[in-house]
């Protein structure tokens, strides 16, 4: 590349933290940021926070965005939100419509989780006489592989960024609270065969077809469902990717399908490695793991959690946290922490992901209340 | 690319067709040629032929060179050969090796076709005085789909180049005769669902797992055994390659697989298109067919076929051919057509492919008597 012109970098999309918060997420969300593309995203919200938070010590790391008072308080509470998306699908920019007389933000991030990323910044530049001190954390590389997460970066490098007493994370959960989280883990199955011409299919050995028994056990798999403190965790195992051919006269010798197995959080990694190797038993393929994070047993009788509970307000939902979240790495930590976030959770990584604007304001308002700031209600 | 600089094509690799016939099949099979990358050993052939055959007319069309005499005579026979191959395997350069007391040449191309390449060049530039005139065809394109094969476009385009009394392709035969062939389709078969996260797989519809049927009816799939004339044309019918997937965490709305069906030539392109529609009917999935070509009969009591077979010997075996070949293209122009070349057909696209130097010495001493040359034996 020597010699060639550098073309100079679009300046960052400049966003309002005092804006409606609606249309404060319409901006986040019209800023693509798929992993590993957060960058110009990851500058906007650094500039927003340089330039409206004079009370935050901003940090930037990679393409995180990390801030903090640092005012001697008793206690640290730690809000964080990703800023990356899973693979745009035709569904940006952002608009708005009106259903069943509900004003909903349509866009890939809206639900997972820019609306959170919106709450999270609106309050991170009001919030300068909370009760407590105060760190945000706007991340990158969380819809990717778990070792690819800069949380795990900064825990290894940099843990005493990530130190709390209590970690809020703004993931949708419809402005309720959501437990806890199952486990995640991907394994790689691979088929072997023999390479023949496909037209004497006798002299080789299919490989993709070796696949159909796993297919079938995983088509016909009936999921655990486990109750831990009253909240209900639903097991998923899926193939998510498949893949095999050399040529379309050629017997492949090679086939594999991709799984990812979604597990209570009372169940280990090896439990769960060992039971998806179960489930396989005797089909002559081999299995790999190629990642995985435990989950997060729900920890909502700790005196922290019961303090945010009690701010929130005793009509918000408690359920079952389903995805894996990064509740389960401060978990790990030890530091208590809950989902809270605008957005249907049923609604994420979908092609028609939007948030209720109502989800917006009453996550606002609810964190609000817990920070003793004020907000301007719609 | 303006301004870039231009790389100077490579000279062409030389090639003697009076060198001993495992030499120069050897020669041949070290030009990698996959389909698509035939230009540098096209160029080889071309250029043997203008300096070596005064005898012909040379014509290029693209990748494919054609060689005539035009001596007046009474009959024309056509030889022809693909100059592509498969992928490459790690199988280039070629070696020789000795087995069971039998010399091997191993290497992509050996055996599909370039020891039949070799014959047809070294005859080509011997055969000045045969008892026919002779059309010689060194053609692309011949492992993919056959519309791009470049057969077709001559058809279409200067069918009178292809015009013959009959025609002898030197696909692998093991140096034997074999009559016919059977017919090839290319299916894509699709099933949908519905993307969902995959923490969350009750609010989708996994499309891979749709194909667990699919697979399964082709694994179970019983193939039929065809015997026409005395010969047995057995069929296969096999998923050759299968892709799906959107991300790691996301629940795929769409699956595919590429089906390839080689069918008996008493069956028509429509007749196997509705089995394959029959053995997946009920499951749900698109079925489209891709790509199409029809077999041959074996038709090997035409006169122009028994005079073949007599100059040949009585001791060359006779069989069917079970890979789909241009005798197919050549037969629905009216042309009588056999296979008979080098290589066992068994190992063609294997990653062992190889040619007994034997067969390679067989096919040139037979075509040889047919069309009254003589070469050096070994």
């Amino acid at each position: 590349m020597t010699g060639m012109p550098v073309t100079p970098a679009a300046p960052a999309p400049v966003l309002d933290p005092f804006a409606d918060i609606v249309d404060l997420t319409a901006a986040i969300v019209d800023v693509p940021s798929v992993s590993g593309d957060e960058r110009a995203l990851a500058d906007a919200v650094e500039q927003a926070l340089r330039t409206h938070a004079p009370h935050l010590e901003v940090i930037r790391d990679g393409d995180t965005v990390i801030a903090r008072t640092d005012r001697g308080l008793d206690r640290r509470v730690l809000l964080a939100g990703h800023l990356d998306t899973v693979p745009i699908a035709d569904n940006l920019p952002s608009h708005r419509r009106e259903r069943d007389g509900r004003e909903e933000l349509v866009g890939r991030g809206s639900c997972d989780m820019k609306g959170g990323v919106a709450v999270l910044l609106a309050l991170a530049v009001r919030a300068d006489a909370a009760p407590v001190d105060l760190t945000w954390v706007f991340y990158d590389h969380e819809e990717v592989a778990a070792a690819d997460n800069s949380l795990t970066r900064l825990a290894a490098e940099r843990p005493e960024l990530l130190q709390a007493d209590f970690a809020i994370l703004g993931e949708p959960t419809s402005a309720g609270v959501e437990g806890g989280c199952k486990g995640t883990m991907k394994l790689q199955v691979t088929a072997r065969g023999v390479a023949a011409h496909s037209a004497r299919d006798w002299v080789g050995d299919n490989a993709i077809h070796h696949l159909a028994p796993v297919l079938v056990r995983l088509a016909d798999y009936e999921a655990r469902r486990a109750v831990i403190d009253g909240l209900e965790y639903r097991e998923c195992l899926n193939v998510v990717a498949i893949s095999g051919g050399i040529a379309g006269n050629v017997i492949p010798d090679r086939a594999s399908a991709t799984l990812n197995y979604r597990f209570a959080p009372d169940t280990s990694v090896a439990q769960a490695e060992a039971h998806v190797r179960e489930v396989l038993s005797g089909l002559g393929v081999t299995i790999e793991v190629t990642d995985a994070a435990a989950g997060a047993l729900p920890g909502l009788d700790t005196p922290a959690a019961r303090d945010f509970l009690a701010a929130i307000g005793e009509g918000t939902s408690v359920a079952a946290k389903q995805g894996w979240t990064d509740v389960a790495r401060f978990s790990a930590l030890g530091t208590p922490a809950v989902n809270f976030g605008p957005g249907d959770p049923l609604l994420a990584h979908t092609d028609d992901e939007h948030v209720p604007t109502t989800d917006l304001r009453h996550a606002l308002a609810g964190l609000a209340r817990f920070l003793g700031t004020e907000v301007p209600t719609a």
